[in-house]
């Protein structure tokens, strides 16, 4: 199993338009059957600055999600929203350590 | 409901017991009543830094999380474990909007 957390960050008039396409890319990512949890998260103190909490059950899993039709979709879209470029961090999963358990 | 990921470096000679103390704190967190979610994760590319992703239903839940026997010890044992002070940074939850996914 593998978490990626995406931290992204957009321009002000292009935050509702990028929340409308990531619940798009997250109803059809949870789908995916290697998909432990796709959380879209909204910075409290900055309505701009959002995180994708991503696992995976495998390395494959993670890698398959990005030759998604949703995934290149959103990517495609999204691209002109960004302020900055978003950045990926993977993390291995400690607890909890049981796969039902996602 | 809410989310806080917690960002944690600690000294490599401390690792080890940082784990340990850890996974304590997990499976008693994830007990409270309030608690959706109490990820444990290690940075795969620097295995001195973690997170915890934590999620409650509420303000409140989060906050009594504070107030656990378990978490004042977890406070208290891995404070001279870190290699800089933690940060906390909050976020609202887009989706799962639904509690049962949680």
């Amino acid at each position: 199993m593998i978490t990626t957390c995406v931290h992204i960050s957009v321009n002000p008039e292009n935050k509702d338009s990028f929340i409308l396409a990531t619940i798009e890319n997250y109803r059809e990512s949870v789908k995916e059957p290697g998909n432990l949890r796709f959380d879209f998260l909204q910075q409290a103190d900055d309505p701009c600055r959002f995180m994708l909490y991503e696992a995976f059950e495998s390395e494959d899993a993670a890698s398959s999600h990005k030759n998604t039709c949703h995934y290149l979709k959103w990517r495609s879209t999204v691209a002109e929203y960004m302020a900055e470029p978003r950045t990926g961090i993977k993390y291995l999963i400690i607890e909890p350590n049981d796969r039902t358990k996602w």
